[in-house]
């Protein structure tokens, strides 16, 4: 995988505001905040989409997670707040190395903005998605 | 804690179209998808919002994500995705239960709307800021 900006921030190459390390998670503000206190979490394992990334990496970085919502939760004294992954250009991921965004949220205006379209659900399809689903997870 | 729906579907008291499911987690098709594949991964465990979740809880979700991901990715054809998990009903939580969205996206208008603000960095208070998370997570 081609190196990203934060393959450099992980190697110290390039400053952060950091929150959190350990062996296999790096965790820092967001230059580029939605809010105050936007915090990115990354995996150290340079994988730029979430299903590329191994067991450990995502298992290590899911431990962590709650931590650090607890701490910017405390810190920011907002109760409200997203949690954001995004995979792939379309779906707006800006860096390809994989990043959770942790955003507090403080008023409708400030933070993440989301835009909830559901569709009518299909049962006969979704019985079927499921059933592929669960055998490619098997397999 | 009170009991959610996502209780009674952990029991299996709610049917639900079920992707995958181990001690600590479950995942299942969203019943108001924002696209198709929609699907949900939670933990079994009670939590309303992620920073109540346990370490354990945590890691064994975070783990299971990625392969979740890929057999979505495989089965819907979708490459993009985004992963999301609200806390606070000002940040969209509509069930009281920790949940992640794994979202497919095909297109602009599908899936995962998106709107992102951001705001002038200010360098000495995120100073400030990562200096009191730091406190926080090591006490």
């Amino acid at each position: 995988m081609a190196e990203s900006l934060f393959t450099r921030i992980i190697r110290g190459e390039i400053p952060c505001h950091k929150l959190y390390e350990d062996e296999r998670v790096l965790a820092f503000l967001d230059i580029a905040p939605l809010s105050r206190g936007h915090a990115l979490v990354i995996p150290k394992e340079p994988a730029a989409t979430l299903d590329e990334l191994s067991d450990e990496s995502a298992a290590a970085l899911g431990r962590v997670l709650p931590r650090i919502c607890r701490a910017l939760k405390s810190v920011t004294g907002q109760q409200a707040y997203n949690v954001l992954e995004n995979n792939g250009s379309l779906a707006h991921q800006a860096v390809p190395h994989v990043h959770f965004h942790v955003i507090p949220k403080s008023s409708a205006n400030d933070g993440l903005g989301i835009t909830w379209r559901p569709k009518t659900f299909d049962s006969t399809d979704a019985a079927n998605l499921a059933d592929q689903v669960r055998t490619a997870l098997e397999a």
